[in-house]
């Protein structure tokens, strides 16, 4: 059975889609080989067969599924004798609240303060897509979007705090062993490294220093992808 | 041994702290017996011996501990043959970043609905200081905090997303079992049940049929707290 991952890229394969990155990140902690197959935004094409056009997408022998919280649980459940990724059936539900705080408060807060720094990462192709999209969204160009940054960055920070109350004391959320709760930040976080030179977490922040071991991670997976300057 | 609680207390011993429904469904959980200690907002001489003014407070043997949250880590770690508060050394972890975020997000966005209503449960001596302390809080008279509250309810409710999307599919956070992460959230909405007969929650929400169920748990010693009308 082979495994393929078809995930979001933008200039020179660059890859930041937070969502991809959990996972690649989820694909790494099983240790399971796959095949790469990178799509740009206006590729949707691409993905089609998975009925709907988001990535990230895996097809799995038969089966293709997408969302990736559902891939997650695809992969728990189909490679059990992989390391888990949520440690216990109790973690499996509490790493998926864990994931939804990151989608409704984490991810919101922090698109503004970056989302103008993306484009210089889309690819040319994808340029024209992304920016009136992302304007739609936001209801005005993108660098006003994040024009006091400086002072707003600080909601966001304080939005982290249930999960730098764990980080502080202990290496992952889940203990001394990473699990998809980290994951589930850790892709919002990375799509900041990659895209954007601003500082959305300060150096002295418990979280920065979890953010660096989550980067060493599986032979440093995370680490590979460039970060923005 | 014999476990001590310090438990708040209202009027007519009425309890309602969401910090010490945490402990009591914590204790209910394990299976522990326990002396209960009642102890009024204005009785913080009864638990001086624990070197700070908040209940809830144990003291199991030589051992005295306050904070809700050390108190489960010390009953998950002193009797690990009871079920498991947490599930696993994961879930431990994930169950603290859960419950950072109801003492963060929820909890201050349910206090100004209901805040003024909870007067009417606290004990006659009490009631200067309370009414006091908390109209320093929010720097304005409790009725007028809760004014507009059909609309601002809205906000509260929306917080609950992370968990809404895990229970509407399983019956409690953690899966078939009910862990330490449901009573963190359970404590917050059961202060409500006990002191306001606003509707924090809607009928139809999923988070409704969840706290019913957490209401039945350990012989419905939730339920056995009467409701306020």
């Amino acid at each position: 059975m082979t495994i393929t991952f078809y995930d979001l890229c933008g200039r020179d394969s660059k890859r930041f889609s937070p969502y991809g990155w959990r996972t690649r990140m989820a694909l790494a902690h099983k240790g399971l080989d796959y095949t790469l197959e990178l799509v740009k935004f206006t590729e949707k094409d691409k993905i089609a067969f998975s009925g709907q056009p988001l990535v990230p997408v895996i097809r799995d022998g038969e089966r293709v599924i997408h969302d990736s919280w559902v891939i997650a649980e695809h992969l728990e459940d189909t490679y059990p004798q992989r390391p888990s990724l949520f440690g216990s059936a109790e973690g499996r539900g509490m790493a998926k609240a864990i994931n939804s705080f990151v989608n409704l408060t984490v991810q919101p807060l922090l698109a503004p303060l970056i989302v103008a720094d993306v484009v210089a990462h889309v690819d040319a192709a994808d340029s024209d897509y992304f920016v009136s999209s992302r304007e739609k969204r936001f209801g005005k160009a993108l660098p006003e979007v994040q024009v006091g940054r400086e002072e707003t960055v600080e909601g966001f920070r304080k939005a982290l705090e249930p999960i730098r109350i764990v980080v502080k004391d202990q290496p992952f959320i889940g203990g001394v062993a990473a699990t998809y709760a980290d994951y589930a930040l850790f892709g919002t976080l990375q799509w900041a490294r990659c895209t954007s030179g601003f500082r959305v977490v300060a150096a002295d922040d418990p979280i920065h220093a979890w953010f660096e071991r989550v980067l060493d991670l599986h032979n440093g997976v995370g680490r590979g992808e460039p970060a923005a300057v």
